[in-house]
């Protein structure tokens, strides 16, 4: 918990991060603590100040930090000189993995894909999922959204909607063609119709796509939440049109909207799925691209990356798959927590009416407090009262509540505490200021 | 050791990896062997057979397994509860790292240069250092070498040689112009000077460059070697027409051909530097990209990545420098073994004359022997022998040796008495074959 | 008129066409007659039948074929020894040219513009158009409309709708992001909203534009018509967004809707208009694109092409303005055409309710048909009575009537009676068929 | 002849065009007349002041302006109302053009070529050759040369290496790998080896190739000349690598090296052969694509344009395929005129030792006079004194002798004198200079 003292508890200005890392950097600007230790869904600075974590990693810790079970799985394999590199060998890590995958994700849910360790990183697990839809379908165009975000490597960077990171590239990006997603052109505008007519269109100026690739919650686009009837109706586009159903799990999935894809409830089929984030269970890089088996149409090598397989991922991640996925608990779980969320953060919004409003699914859920400046100075504010919490969304004007599936209900009641303050504090002096 | 009997040591065919993994996997075919444990220079098969490891996760190892210094200091920061995943924000473990990289890489060789950790892997910290330097200069335009080998990820594999990869993009790859490398038409012909003549004309048709990128020694591309006159003309080029000098030290940095950086002898200053594989010391997925400090124009956040502070691999990486860099004996150990080495294979070249000769600098030394078929050949042999070891070049035809800078000589010894046993049989079968 | 025999007026498969014509020809193959002489609205073969022409060479001949004092003025200057080709010289030609366009059309409609030749086609204009637009910008990105052409060469082609050119490219068409039209996903939705929404949004995903590109008619995309209040708003947002206004009016322009340009009426003021077609007046090759004076940022030379100075078209094109354009008995002619050929398309389209509608603004009317195989069969069945008449529209399902703007009106009034009765023959046929 | 007087001939700044002409402009600043009318090789001005024109519109004029014969069967047609413009119908003009290609080129050099009319602009036929390229192979890339010249528009533009030009894109230009033309790198160093080694090379980065394009003759590049051994090297590099083997021919073509097209003597059979500038023969705007006859795999329409039958470019490129290529005495005159240009240059380069040397081939040829500076001045002294001459080069360095191939000796003789005393005075003048 913070210190309530006025003495500043972190002075980067003397770091050597001020002297040495790159201006690139950016979440250490807006919670400029020195992060030493954490555990579950607590942060803890160098100096002892403690912070509930709501960013949690942009939901790469969705079991919160250093699980114990997790981390006994991996002190041990690294005591016992396990595999830490091994490129893509067969190791044991790698099929204690596969197989926990197998049994406890694929089978229950009757999915028969394979999996490509693409290097560790959900950007690289993008990268091959569009180059593989486009290598089976000999096209290049991919469809992707308003507001999507696939990663920062010219390839997935091209499907990624972000002004500032698109501005980033230095080249022109191309192959990929952009349209509304649901919803962004408000109630009345059926956006799937557009696609669908532009396809339809032999002068519509769309070329037949190799894929559609869409998140069901997009994360870093501002928690819009895409409903099931509008992805079945963009599946249903795909397999229309010749083009691959890729859907980008790498920040909803792995439990975060309650069940472990988050596009289960939907009941659509997607031929290419990217995981990474929470994959690892750990925060350990580690991604994988899950195609269906008849779309395995890779040469070997033709994609490939030095660190493909993370040997200390694999023991992590099938210790969390063991943990957390062979039954139900976690997930009704994450289903009563999502709940408290909605309530929590519907009652902070009624308090701000027409300036606040909720958005998103499971606990994958937010506030939008109409600008930046205002989400800016709600997430100084709960840092400063000991909470970690972040913004998304285009003008970055949604506060995002991201907190570890595995959090205490207390916890998790005091960290919306903290918001609800800040955002009374801020709100409250904006109300004020405007007057 | 491998057991010597006929009885297949590992049965893929009923693995998980068979049934589950993509076909894109590739080293797991020619190496087939399900691998458990490593220490040092060793590699443990689940079956108890034992390898030579001449791999070296491409180089990613030059510490070799587990070494018991980096091992000991992750278990410690990982039963302390230490911070796993940060995403960029300040923490113990990252201040540490960029200490010691200040006081025992940087400051010694009056390196004034700053650190962006672009996501954990090499393909990254290209695709950050190109879109910095177009970023800068305002161009698109970037030189890469024939049999560059830089990464997968659109970006990257825009400035890649290599078909395969390029040929799996499916999309165009644009903005690099490729020329021809040092000595790639033979001794004769000067190729900065075809660079030379082809930036001067203004109707050479070559865009005015961003950034020119190479490496020093072609680690992918066939363990070409760039002379260190060349290297300072392909510098001075880049100076001449406003580009960027970037050397991509991936695979040939962290010691590799001595020194930390491959490009210290030639006299050369690069604006900016790339560095990946054997840098978290340990296999962990971890890079940087080093820019001098006045060509630090990012603004915060544009480019990103959720894995971009890999917390264990800022551990390991510290203790790696602490232990082999703070003084001159890991780099004296490897002038002194790569001699072993260069002498080793062109004795062996020598029992192949016409048939074979040797290649590269340092610790990073192959022998070419032909095609890729006889290669291929070749590291069977070896892996049936208890050795591993991998081809490199545009045909596969380079046996490339990178065994970890800290083998001991004996293991060394017998490592190279394998391969020379390997090439023995396989070329004197060749021969008979053909007569 | 056509004979009546059965006798096959045309037998191209003897002739040096389709021996050694490439396949690409096409118009030839739904009109087979071979042309030898035309003068107004009438085509005559060599056969000595006669065609009424409402194609008028896609809107190029708009005074009609060999004008007699266009042909005067250009007979004159040949047996004089005009120069006929030089480059981009001063002379007399050109000197007599620009002034009768600033007297003619410039000053009247007080319109500050520049004009460059840029070759004697609509996609030369147009690339010359979007080239200038992007140097000004310093920006790639241009917005385009579905349905747009704008040609077939690749600058031009990428911002072109149509399938089946964009397919012929062999390469990626990028730098542009297309949108829906104005009325293209219906009346109820406001498809400059749309754009409007993705350009406001820093994650929308639509580049910063240099220019947006529309047509105020899309002539080959179907006889769409924007409204003027959808210009304004288009015009509104390019200001906007700091991207330049251009509005191609190679098929709308030149008289066509009525005014000299089509965009008159809608009270908009283009930065840049491309023109061709029927500027030269008699169908020779030219083209031109205007824009204002404080947008004339070109060097010298930067865009070029041999034939940018056609001679004999800068005599014929001044001979046009001064006869149609120094008053404004043209301009309402074709309003007053344009009304008999809109209630004569409009009593067609009431005799096959259901089936068929119409569409289009002044002399650029047509009549939608449903499907590109009807559409055919009522060419076909036109051309067998004596009438040149051809489809446009993504599907080719538009009968487009663009009959010489000074067409008589006896002559209109019996090429709308062979293209009703085709149409009667046609479609009562078809509900015969389907009954 | 000019006046001699100081007065200046035309006064630019009060012209229509200097109030509304766009600053692309170009030739008209080096070559300030107001040009009237213009017969053979001679051109008038306003004024009266006559020119010998050297210059030929870029060897758009290699019969002289208004050849009485092409005037004579150009005015009959116009006369009889013959049909301008028709799309690509057939007609009787488009007819007469192809029996008499047919008869006239095909058949005598067993050629067995297509013909396609693209846009009457070389950067359409080379548009329409690159793009049957691709779709043929299936592949994008396209190897051109260093100081190529196929003209701007995007798609043609990738191939064209003049910086300025390419400069004005504004749009990455990709799809094209640029090598050293034949001599680029001196005469010691075989530039068809480094394609060789790089198309062989799986990680040379050169994807496989759709096409090679290249000049016989370098016209815009500087009069650069590919041996005949060089281009039958290419050819076989071609055929090789399965791409197709294209000539671009639209400077070099129509008799300006002799043969009527430039390839003649090297014994190449080009798959695809642009055409463009003199095939009308009197300047009107024409081109042809020629494609063997089993890759003409068009379908109907791919490649449009409104003006691809220029029916009054059928008329006079069938009068002057009749008068000047029917026999061989033109194609005998250009040898003996060319070797008296030869001569004549290389006298003049023999008073300038050190400063200036010859180039070129046929009458297409030139003298390297160092600087852009030292050529523009000696282009000013020859207008001045009646001559009408420009440059190329990738600096504007090469003074080039275009003069029509029909010039009479004595006019030739003429401007050749005036060369040589300009050259005299720039070149003595700044021989003193230097001083």
């Amino acid at each position: 918990m913070p210190t309530g003292t006025d003495e500043p508890r972190h002075t980067p200005e003397k770091t050597a991060s001020a002297r040495l890392e790159s201006n690139v950097r950016s979440y250490c600007r807006s919670l400029p603590a020195r992060f030493a230790r954490a555990r579950g869904a607590t942060l803890e600075a160098a100096d002892g100040t403690r912070y509930i974590d709501f960013l949690a990693g942009c939901s790469t810790l969705n079991y919160g930090h250093n699980d114990p079970d997790l981390k006994a799985a991996l002190l041990d394999y690294i005591e016992k000189d396990g595999l830490a590199h091994g490129l893509d060998f067969y190791s044991d890590a790698k099929e204690a993995f596969l197989e926990e995958f197998e049994r406890t994700i694929l089978e229950p849910r009757k999915l028969d894909y394979r999996l490509q360790f693409p290097g560790p990183t959900g950007a690289n697990a993008v990268e091959a999922a569009l180059k593989l839809a486009r290598k089976i379908t000999g096209r290049h165009n991919v469809i992707a959204f308003t507001n999507g975000f696939h990663g920062v490597t010219v390839g997935a960077l091209a499907a990624t909607g972000n002004g500032t990171h698109r501005g980033a590239a230095g080249v022109q990006l191309g192959g990929v063609t952009r349209l509304p997603y649901d919803g962004y052109l408000g109630a009345d505008v059926d956006t799937a119709a557009i696609l669908e007519r532009m396809l339809a269109d032999p002068s519509g100026g769309v070329d037949a796509p190799a894929a559609i690739i869409v998140e069901t919650v997009q994360g870093e686009g501002g928690l819009n939440v895409a409903s099931a009837a509008w992805l079945r109706r963009i599946e249903a586009l795909a397999r229309e049109n010749g083009a691959l159903f890729i859907i980008d799990d790498i920040q909803a999935g792995c439990g975060r909207t309650g069940s472990f894809f988050s596009f289960e409830q939907a009941g659509v089929s997607p031929d290419i799925v990217t995981l990474a984030k929470s994959l690892s269970g750990m925060g350990l890089p580690f991604a994988v691209t899950l195609m269906k088996r008849d779309l395995d149409q890779w040469a070997p090598g033709e994609h490939n990356g030095t660190f493909r397989g993370n040997c200390h991922a694999f023991v992590t991640a099938r210790a969390a798959l063991e943990k957390f996925w062979r039954d139900d608990r976690l997930q009704k779980d994450v289903a009563r927590k999502g709940e408290i969320l909605r309530e929590r953060l519907e009652a902070m919004a009624k308090k701000h009416p027409g300036q606040t409003f909720t958005k998103g699914r499971g606990m994958m859920r937010g506030i939008d407090v109409g600008t930046g400046e205002t989400a800016d100075a709600i997430v100084a504010e709960c840092f400063a009262n000991g909470l970690v919490i972040e913004t998304s969304g285009g003008h970055g004007q949604i506060m995002k509540v991201l907190a570890p599936l595995t959090i205490a209900d207390d916890e998790l009641a005091r960290g919306l505490d903290i918001l609800e303050q800040a955002m009374d504090a801020v709100l409250g002096s904006l109300a004020v200021a405007a007057e």
